[in-house]
């Protein structure tokens, strides 16, 4: 078997066998296949598509390019959730113990990652003492224990996802859906939960721009898992501007807080509702949409999903007192705000924007051994639709120095558009895909 | 500027600027950029397509990647002459001894170039004593003098398809109109002639399998010369079955020098004849095409283009008289017949499966440094539309020795396919296009 053949053939519209999907995945995953075969390929799929069946066997064929995860020491249903990324997404942290205090089993293994601000693993990390270099002994066991734990990734999972993604990104082939569904289900599904939800963003801050595309995006992914064999949904929100009020480490954290013990609500408690009431219904834990979300609703109300993060923290070497009590995290030794020049009212926050704010602050991690700040970030008080006065704040900026915060207000300030007339926000959560 | 922002703007079917071009084919050439940029862009470029600004704009960036030739020491039009390739195509040995004789001045620099036979500098050393190795200062003397001089090629001429033309042979980029219109006339136009005609092939042994294929092709090449201010014409001819009979070095030089003798005719005095008439019209030194013909016509009929290449060996320290006894040439020692095993009359000649024979004979270059055996090759006897006996030679085969003579007979038998009905050659010239 060619690659040259390969890229031939999907370049003039063929569909690509099994086998050839294998050949292919297999050799560009251990260097028998070069780069420039490979992102002439990307583009040819890009351009002319993929099956479901091609996709699906390009997804498995990345799962079987390094390790899984077997979650068999489990007991119950697993279940795991995915966004396509967002400013001020610190969904996973409100979302995972809320279902595991519904008793879905949350065993999650994450990354670190780039971006704005840290990965989840980051953002736990503000609890001090917090760790997730625990062993897959106490993993599972403190899954089965108290049903959530969240681990740094040890496993080599989907290598082939590894070199593809970074090959795509600077081959203008990222933005394909058979290559985001094999991309993204091919980690899901080597990480082995049974049930999956997925959080596809679209706007102008987003991936995907519009609903249309978000909504094909949606559908590949939910395909593509349950031909793979697992429970999956799917749920399209809107990114006209970053998710609930925190973007920085600490300061998300305190927000998801805020929010487990009923004290905010907003867009992040609505997503986290509805993506977990997907879960608990695909899971088997709730015979409707209805009786989950009032399931969801009442580990809040409760204090249950607040308990079961702080069993969490407790786990996994931190205090769990300091759930209840957020002075122990870190806090930026400067609080600037940021107020607004003249009134109106918020048309749009531009989401990238702010999270080159939190980036400028130093809450992200630009590369992959960059040193992140866990106090500094914003805390935005305007959404969109909201009114403002001149002279009101918009924002607290968070920094480690005067000259820093000032100039982070700066930036802030121009990410808001007011307008002169009532602002109609347009429905956050646009679609479930079931 | 970013090469993966151009790749992106052609991915979605935009136009590259005049400047986007000239940095990527700048960056390509001095290995800035990669290959796999370089590939997903091909790829793009091949099922998005260019518009002529922008494939004139490539074919100039390219042209300007390395060194051209400066012909101004020649007086007189210039004239050049490029084909897409087929097996038994020895054109360039007729063609340029009559239109020098017809006063085009022939200034040509040639490769050796991989395939089936040598290219026209390896069959042209079929010559006792002829040498391509001739100083700048001897090869503009000869043009001067006898209007004909063929040099093998020193200058970098166009680096950028080197390098472009290697990684398309391997993405499966090579059929775009726009990458083979660039590639074949940045080298036309940077060897400097005024004057360029385009043999395109078409048929199943061809690169263009259709003729509308080819016509798109030839009418891209010639507008694209025009565009860069040179005269250009295209001949569509049927790739059906070999060019002439010969095939193999020495053996298409006898072939060569028999239609300039006047002893044979056919197709390849026929496709000299239309390609030798457009290059005449086009060059001023005809006013019409029935003009330049019946010049060309005369240059057979009273030895004048046999003369020439008489000339132009014996200036480049060959014998000018082998033209006139080619008994000196190189000859096989082994000489075997191929019968017809039954009777019937030629239906097809698989052209590539014959050239593949010429290869096993030894007459062909498979690598860089291949020995190439000017002596062997295989000269047909039955074209299509022949009626053929059972027992009828249908082809001479000339080898090392009789095993490799009866290997490539069984060979060459197997390209013939008969059918028990008359059949109709479809026309030779399939159209002009000026």
């Amino acid at each position: 078997m060619l690659m040259t053949d390969l890229i031939v053939k999907k370049r003039d519209g063929g569909e690509l066998s099994h086998e050839e999907i294998n050949f292919m995945i297999d050799g560009y995953t251990q260097g028998q296949i070069p780069d420039y075969q490979m992102s002439a390929m990307c583009m040819a799929i890009l351009l002319r598509g993929m099956t479901d069946r091609e996709t699906l066997d390009m997804t498995m064929a990345m799962v079987h390019s390094g390790e899984t995860l077997d979650l068999s020491p489990i007991q119950g249903v697993k279940g795991d959730k995915h966004s396509t990324g967002g400013v001020g997404d610190k969904t996973s942290l409100v979302l995972c113990p809320m279902v595991a205090a519904c008793g879905l089993k949350v065993a999650k293994m994450s990354g670190r990652g780039l971006g704005h601000t840290g990965g989840t693993i980051d953002k736990l990390e503000s609890f001090p003492g917090f760790t997730t270099g625990i062993s897959e002994e106490t993993f599972f066991k403190n899954v089965n224990k108290i049903g959530i734990a969240i681990a740094g990734q040890t496993a080599d999972l989907v290598p082939a996802d590894k070199k593809l993604y970074a090959l795509r990104d600077v081959t203008g082939t990222v933005p394909s859906i058979p290559l985001i569904v094999s991309s993204i289900m091919s980690k899901k599904l080597a990480s082995g939960a049974d049930v999956i939800v997925l959080d596809v963003k679209c706007g102008s801050g987003a991936f995907m721009k519009t609903e249309q595309d978000a909504r094909t995006l949606a559908q590949g992914l939910t395909r593509i898992g349950r031909l793979a064999g697992r429970k999956c949904a799917a749920v399209i929100t809107d990114m006209d501007q970053p998710l609930g009020w925190a973007v920085g480490n600490a300061l998300e954290v305190k927000e998801a807080i805020s929010v487990l013990k009923g004290e905010k609500g907003g867009d992040l408690l609505e997503l986290c509702l509805t993506l977990g009431s997907c879960m608990l219904t695909e899971a088997g834990l709730a015979g409707s949409i209805e009786e989950a979300r009032a399931k969801l609703e009442k580990t809040i109300s409760d204090g249950t999903a607040l308990e079961k993060l702080s069993q969490m923290v407790t786990a996994q070497q931190g205090d769990g007192r300091d759930v209840y009590d957020t002075s122990r995290l870190p806090l930026a030794p400067v609080q600037m705000e940021v107020p607004a020049l003249e009134g109106g009212y918020v048309r749009r926050i531009e989401a990238e924007q702010v999270g080159l704010v939190s980036m400028h602050l130093g809450g992200g991690r630009a590369t992959k051994d960059s040193e992140i700040d866990l106090s500094v970030g914003l805390v935005l008080h305007k959404k969109v639709g909201d009114s403002v006065e001149a002279g009101e704040s918009l924002a607290t900026i968070h920094a480690s120095s005067q000259e820093k915060a000032a100039e982070a207000a700066e930036l802030l300030r121009a990410c808001y558009s007011l307008s002169p007339d009532p602002v109609q926000r347009s429905p956050f959560i646009k679609d479930i895909i079931r």
